[in-house]
C-alpha cells in the first residue's frame, strides 16, 4: 500500500495535500474561518515568544509537569497547523525545537515516578495520556515535516516517535491490546504517526492490534476493568467494531464517547486521507458518522452530555473534540447544514478543509437549526444489548434519558433502568456522575476518588431500584458485563404520550424488572406530565428501595415528615453508608407529593402511588467522606419492605416558576389531585392520573406481546378496553 | 394651596399635563420608549379583555384573592397611563369599571378573615398591601379622571377612596404613624390619592403624621418592630428624615430601601407636580436623589443588591421600583448619562415624561456607562451611626461588603461588623438573607418563617463574631436599637490598598471588637488579597467564635479535619441548634487554608493566622428544621476558648477556575504561604503576609489616633516604621 510519493505530498494526515492552496487563500471571506484562525494566531503567536519547555516528568494531573506536557502538544498542534495556513517560519522552528526537545530526553526517560496506573507512561503517569501526546504530535510533525531537513526526520523518527510507538503498544499490551478506550488512544496513536512516517508496519499494528501479548485472560486494570478476555479482539478496528452499536452509541457513555471520539475521528480523518481504499467512513453502515449524530443528542438543550456512567458534569459539545467531530462529520458524511448552525454555536472550526468547508457552509448561509428529538439508541456491537432512550417533550424543554444499557464497560455504574430529567439544561432529577474532580490536582491528583467505587457506581445512588440495600449484579463487574437490560418496546410517534418499557432480568437473580416512563399530555395541563412505573415480581420477599434525587429546596410535603436531633447513616455498605438519613415520613394515604423549588427558581412536583406503610426517607449525600469528596445531593427514597410483589408509580411534573425580582409566583403546584395504579397483572397495568380539574386519563401499558398490530381487550373497574398496540392512553371520564 | 383650576389639568399626578401633548406623539422616535409602549400594550390589551374580577378578600400571599387585587392595581395602573398616551377609550373603561366594581364592596369590606398582622388590611392580609393598592390606584385614577362624569367621581371619592384613606390612617394609627417603610407607603397612599382628589386634608395628614393616635409608648408589631417610641415623629417628612442618612442610605437595607423608594419617589414626583413650592427633591440636601445613587451602588455586579438584614435575594436593579427610580433620579436630578446605561440595561422605562426623557437621551447617544465604586455610607439621620462600605477591587470584579451600621429598625440583623464577599456578581463569602419566601404560598403563605428569628437574624448566621454563643445584644432589639457601631477610619484612594476599620462597643458589654478590613495588592500576584484583622477586648475570659460561610465544596484543609459518623446541632439556641456539626480540626500550625471550588467553578482560599488549640468547627445549615425552611450553607467556624483578647486574622483569595469544557484548572492554589500577626498592642496591629514566591508585605493599621495627619513612629521586629495616617502598607524584604 505504502506510496513512494508520500514525502512530496506532506502534509497527508490532517491537511490533506489537495486542499492547502485553498487553506493557504482563506483568509477575510468566511466569519467562522477567519475568528478560528486569528484566535490560534493570537495565541499561538504570544507562546512561541516564551522559551520552548520539556521538563522532566512529575507531577500528576493538575501538575505543573502534567499541564506542561499536555500544553505542548496541544499548542505544537495549532502551530503547525498555523505554518501550514500563514507559511510562517516560526511556526515551524517552534514545533521542530519542541520535538528535538524531546528527541532528546525521551529514550532515556524512565516510567513516570506516580506508580498508580495500571498502564505507567514516560511523560505522564499513564500511558493514556503519552497517547494523547503522540496523536497530537503527529498531526504537528505531518503538518511540519516539509520544512524538516531529512537528518531532523531520522533523529526525530529514531529517537522519539518509534520508540514511543513502541513503548506504548508492544511494551505495554496491558494498555494497547485491549476492548477500552485508552487502547482506542493507543491505537490512534501509534497509527497516526505510522501514517505521519509512512510505517506500515505501525499501521497495521494500529489497525489489527497486536497477535501476541503477554497479558492474561482475567486481568484487569486499576478501575477494575477487564484488560484481557477470551477470544479478545484488539485494534482500532475491533474497538471500533465492538464498543459501538449499530446505532453509534459507544457502550462507556457519552462522556467517554466525547473522549474517544477524537482519536477514531482525526484516525479516521488521516486514514481517508492516505488509505482511501480502507473506506473507513463507511465501515459497519457509517457507524462513525451515527456516532457523531448519537453523541449530539446524548446532551441536555444547552449542550452539556448526559453524565451516565463515569461522566463529569459540563463535559459539552463545545469541547474542542466535538468541534472536530462536528467538522469531520460534516466533511465526510452527507454535509448536513444542520451541523453548520452546531459550528456557528460553538464558534470556531476544525483548521483543515473539513473546517474550512463548514465555514464556507456558514458563510453562504447554507445551514439548517440543528434539532433534538426523541431518541433510542440499542447498546451492544449488534445492537440487542438494551439501549439508552432520550425522551423530549414538544411543549417543554424537557428532555429525559432513560437507562437500560449494557455494563459499559469499566466506566459503567450498577444503574440499570434508571432515569435522569432535565429542564431548559438543567438538572431536575439528576444522574449524580463521577466521583472526580478531572486535572484538579487537589483532589487525589485529579484522578478517580475512592467515592467513585463506594457511591458513585452504586445502585442506591441512582433513580432506581435497590433491592435489600445491595447493588446490581452485587456490585460485581464480571456479573455485570456478563448482562444487559431489555428494550421491551417504545413509540415516539405522537407527542401526547411518549413512552418506553425495558426490563431488567439479572440485577437481582429472581427478581424482574419492569419499568415504563412515559410523557403525557393531560388535558387542561398545560405542561407534560412524566410518569414512571415500575413493577418488581420476585420468587422470595424483599425489601425494595426507590431512590428520586432532586435538585433543590422541598418546600411542601403531604405527610408528616419526622426529622430527628441527630443524622446518622442509612447504611452501612453499598452507598447507603454516605447518606445521612435526614427524615422519614410513613405513607397514610393513596398518593405522596413533593412540592421543590430549584436553585433556577422552577417549580416540580412528584405525586407517587404510594401504598399505606410505605416509607419516605429522605436523605442528604455526605456521609462518611473524610476528605469531603462527596457533592451535596438530597434525595427521597421509596421503601417497601418484605414483599415479592411491588409496583412503584410516580408522576413528575415541571410546572411553573418564581420571579425574585417580581416576586410573583406563577404555576406553584402541580396539576394532579390523584395517581392510582388501578390494575396490575402479568399482561397490564392500569394508571389512572385525576387532575385538579377533574379530568380523568388512564395508561394502560402491556407487560408482554408488545407488537405493534397485537390485538388487546381488557377490563377495569367494569369498563372495556380495546386496543391495538402495545399501549393505551386516553380521557376516561 | 388648592388650585381651583386642577380639574381642568387632570392627569397631574404622575403625567405632568404639561407633557401629554409630548407623550401621545412619542412613538417610533425613540426605541427604549417604543419597546415599553408596546411591552404594555401588548400586555394590557389582554387583560382588558378578560372580565373584570374583584373578589372578596380571602386568601395570604401568593393565594388568588391576594395575587387577584395585587394584579387588579397593577394592571389597573398601567391601562390609565396607556389611556393617556394613546387616547384609547378601553383602556379608560376597564379601570373605570373595576374602580367602580371595588366602590361596591369597600364599604361593607370587614378586617381582612387573616388575623396574623398587627395591622389587619381588608383587601389584603396586612394595611401595607392595601396602601400599595392605593398607591398604584390613586394613579390610575388621576390618570382616567378627565374621563370619568362628575357622578362616578363622587362614587369613587366617597364610596371607596375616602374610606380607604381614613381607614389607612385614623382607623390603624399603629400602621400609619410610624417611622418604618409600612407607614411611608400608609403616608404615601393617603398622600397621592389626596394629591389626586385635591384633598388638602389627607395631603397634610401623608406629610405630617396624625397629631393624636391611640397607640401606646413602647408598643410593638408582629415582627417585634417598635409602632410608637417617646417623642416620635410620623408623616412622609419624618419618615424621610429618620431613616435615610445624609449619604442616602435607608437604614433598614437595600431590599426594603427598593420596596420604599418607589412610594418615596412617586410621591415626590406627584409633590413636585402639585406642589412645587415644597422642593421636595432639594429636601435634606437632595436626599431622594443621593437615595437612588446609594441603592444602585449597594448591588453586586449583575445588579442584585446585597442581602443584608431582611433582604430575599435576587432582588435586583431590574426591579419596577427601580425602573422608576432611576427615570425619576434622572428627571429630576442632574440628567445624569450614566442612569441612562442603566435603564437601557433594565430595557424598560417609565411611562410619563420621565422615561420619555430617559429614552429621548438613550435614542440620543447621551449615555455614560454605570461605573461602581468603593464607598462609604453612613448610617443614621445625621450620619453619624456607623454605616456601610463597599470595597471594589480596581482588578477582579470582586466587591466586599462590610456592614458596622445602626440595627435598621425591625428587619435588622445582629450582624454587627459582619461583611459578604462576591465575585462576578455571584457570593463567595455570603450573608444568608431572610427565612422568607416571598410570595410563595407553599411557605407560610409568603410570609416570614420562624426560622428568620431563630436563624436568620441571629449573630452566628453572620461573617461576624460571636461570644460565647450569644447574639449580639443578646438578640435583643430595644437593645440594639439604642446602639450602632462606630466608623472608624477608611481610605479607597489608593489601589493598592483600600481599607475600612469599624468597632463595636455594645454588642458584648464589657467586650470591645475592632474589625479592619482591606482589599490589598500583593507584589507577583495577579489577584487582590482580601484581608480581616479583627481583636477583640474584654473584662473578662470567653469563647469567641468567627463563622465563615463560603459557597461551594471545600477540596483541601491543611489540618486534619475530623468527621464523624453521626451529626449533631453545635448548640442549642441562638441560631446554633441549626447548624449541624460535621466535622472539627485542631489548629496545629501557625496557618490553617482552606482551598474551595463553587458553582461557577471558581477557586477560592482562606489562609487563617489561628493559634494552637483554635478549633476550626465544619457546619452545615439545616438542623432543628422541621418544615425544612433553611437553605443549604456550609461554613466553618474558628472557635478561641476562654480568653480575654483575641486576634483574628484572614486572608481570602479568589484565585482562579476551573473550565469543564477543556477540564483545565488554572491558579487552583492561592498565593501566600503565611500570614502573621507579627506585632498587636493598644494602638497598632501589624500583619505580614508572605508569598509563595517569598515577597513579604506588612500591613500595619492604627487602634486609635486615625487622624490623616497623625505621625506614627514604631518598631515591629527590631525594624522601624514611620509614617503618616491611619495605616502602613508595603514591601519588608
Ligand atoms: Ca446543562
Ligand atoms: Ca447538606
Ligand atoms: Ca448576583
Ligand atoms: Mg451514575
Ligand atoms: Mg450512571
Ligand atoms: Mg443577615
Ligand atoms: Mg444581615
Amino acid at each position: 500500500m505504502a506510496d513512494a510519493a508520500y514525502n512530496d505530498k506532506y502534509p497527508s494526515l490532517m491537511i490533506a495535500h489537495d486542499a492547502l492552496e485553498g487553506l493557504q487563500n482563506s483568509m477575510d471571506k468566511y466569519p467562522l474561518w477567519d475568528a478560528t484562525v486569528k484566535a490560534n494566531i493570537k495565541e499561538i503567536s504570544d507562546v512561541i515568544k516564551d522559551s520552548i519547555e520539556v521538563p522532566i516528568p512529575k507531577d500528576m494531573a493538575g501538575g505543573y509537569t502534567h499541564t506542561r506536557h499536555k500544553n505542548n502538544y496541544l499548542n505544537a498542534q495549532k502551530a503547525a497547523v498555523l505554518y501550514q495556513i500563514t507559511q510562517e517560519e516560526p511556526y515551524a522552528i517552534y514545533v521542530r525545537d519542541m520535538l528535538l526537545e524531546y528527541a532528546k530526553i525521551y529514550k532515556d526517560l524512565p516510567l513516570h515516578p506516580e506508580p498508580r496506573s495500571y498502564a505507567r507512561g514516560k511523560l505522564f503517569w499513564q500511558c493514556l495520556n503519552d497517547a494523547n501526546w503522540l496523536v497530537y504530535m503527529s498531526q504537528a510533525y505531518d503538518a511540519i515535516h516539509s520544512y524538516l531537513t531529512p537528518q531532523e526526520i531520522s533523529i526525530l523518527e529514531k529517537h522519539l516517535f518509534v520508540p514511543m510507538a513502541d513503548f506504548l503498544s508492544l511494551e505495554t499490551p496491558q494498555f494497547f491490546n485491549r476492548i477500552h478506550n485508552h487502547s482506542t488512544w493507543g491505537n490512534v496513536a501509534v497509527g497516526m504517526i505510522g501514517l505521519a512516517m509512512d510505517n506500515q508496519e505501525l499501521i497495521d499494528r494500529a489497525l489489527y492490534g497486536m497477535e501476541i501479548d503477554s497479558t492474561t485472560i482475567g486481568q484487569k486494570d486499576n478501575d477494575g476493568g477487564f484488560i484481557r478476555t477470551a477470544d479478545q479482539k484488539a485494534g482500532f478496528l475491533a474497538n471500533l467494531e465492538e464498543p459501538f452499536s449499530p446505532d453509534g452509541y459507544y457502550t462507556e457513555g457519552p462522556y467517554y464517547q466525547r473522549y474517544a471520539m477524537y482519536p477514531f475521528l482525526v484516525f479516521a480523518q488521516g486514514l481517508q486521507n492516505k488509505r482511501p481504499d480502507l473506506k473507513i467512513f463507511e465501515y459497519k453502515d457509517s457507524v462513525l458518522l451515527k456516532a457523531v449524530d448519537a453523541l449530539l443528542q446524548l446532551t441536555d438543550s444547552d449542550g452539556d452530555f448526559f453524565p451516565i456512567n463515569d461522566g463529569q458534569k459540563g463535559m459539552s459539545y463545545y469541547s474542542r473534540e466535538l468541534v472536530s467531530a462536528v467538522n469531520i462529520a460534516y466533511y465526510y458524511g452527507s454535509r448536513n447544514p444542520s451541523l453548520v448552525d452546531l459550528a456557528i454555536k460553538q464558534g470556531q472550526v476544525q483548521l483543515d478543509q473539513t473546517g474550512l468547508a463548514v465555514a464556507q457552509a456558514a458563510a453562504n448561509g447554507n445551514v439548517k437549526p440543528f434539532e433534538k428529538r426523541s431518541l433510542m439508541l440499542r447498546d451492544g456491537s449488534q445492537g440487542d444489548e438494551g439501549g439508552l432512550a432520550v425522551i423530549r417533550s414538544d411543549r417543554q424543554d424537557l428532555e429525559l434519558l432513560f437507562k437500560f444499557t449494557g455494563q459499559g464497560l469499566s466506566h459503567g455504574h450498577y444503574d440499570k433502568l434508571s432515569y435522569s430529567l432535565y429542564q431548559d439544561g438543567h438538572e431536575v432529577i439528576p444522574d449524580y456522575g463521577l466521583a472526580r474532580f478531572v486535572n484538579v490536582e487537589q483532589k487525589n491528583g485529579g484522578g478517580y476518588l475512592k467515592e467513585n467505587k463506594t457511591w458513585a457506581k452504586q445502585t442506591v445512588a441512582h433513580n432506581t431500584l435497590v433491592q435489600d440495600e445491595k447493588s446490581h449484579f452485587d456490585g460485581d463487574y464480571e456479573t455485570g458485563a456478563a448482562h444487559h437490560s431489555q428494550l421491551e418496546f417504545y413509540d415516539f410517534a405522537f407527542a401526547k404520550a411518549k413512552i418506553v418499557q425495558a426490563t431488567e432480568q439479572n440485577a437481582y437473580p429472581g427478581t424482574s424488572m419492569n419499568r415504563t416512563i412515559a410523557m403525557l399530555q393531560v388535558p387542561g395541563v398545560d405542561h407534560d406530565v412524566v410518569v414512571d412505573i415500575l413493577k418488581i415480581n420476585s420468587n422470595e420477599s424483599h425489601q425494595y428501595d426507590l431512590p428520586l434525587y432532586y435538585q433543590g429546596q422541598i418546600l411542601q410535603v403531604n405527610q408528616k415528615v419526622k426529622k430527628g436531633n441527630e443524622l446518622k447513616p442509612l447504611g452501612t455498605q453499598n452507598g447507603y453508608q454516605h447518606l445521612w438519613k435526614s427524615g422519614v415520613a410513613t405513607a397514610n394515604s393513596d398518593n405522596t407529593t413533593l412540592n421543590w423549588l430549584d436553585a433556577y427558581k422552577r417549580f416540580y412536583t412528584a405525586t407517587m402511588a404510594t401504598s399505606q406503610g410505605d416509607q419516605l426517607i429522605f436523605v442528604d449525600l455526605g456521609a462518611n467522606d473524610p476528605f469531603n469528596n462527596l457533592k451535596t445531593q438530597p434525595g427521597v427514597i421509596q421503601r417497601k419492605s418484605t414483599t415479592k410483589e411491588a409496583v412503584f408509580a410516580m408522576a413528575i411534573e415541571a410546572h411553573g416558576s418564581y420571579d425574585p425580582v417580581s416576586e410573583l409566583s406563577s404555576g406553584a403546584y402541580g396539576s394532579l389531585s390523584n395517581l392510582e395504579i388501578v390494575s396490575s397483572n402479568e399482561d397490564y397495568i392500569g394508571l389512572v392520573l385525576t387532575t385538579k380539574k377533574g379530568i380523568m386519563q388512564m395508561l394502560i401499558v402491556t407487560l408482554r406481546d408488545h407488537e405493534k398490530d397485537t390485538d388487546h381487550d381488557m377490563t377495569i373497574n367494569n369498563k372495556n378496553y380495546k386496543w391495538t398496540g402495545p399501549y393505551w392512553y386516553g380521557q376516561i371520564n
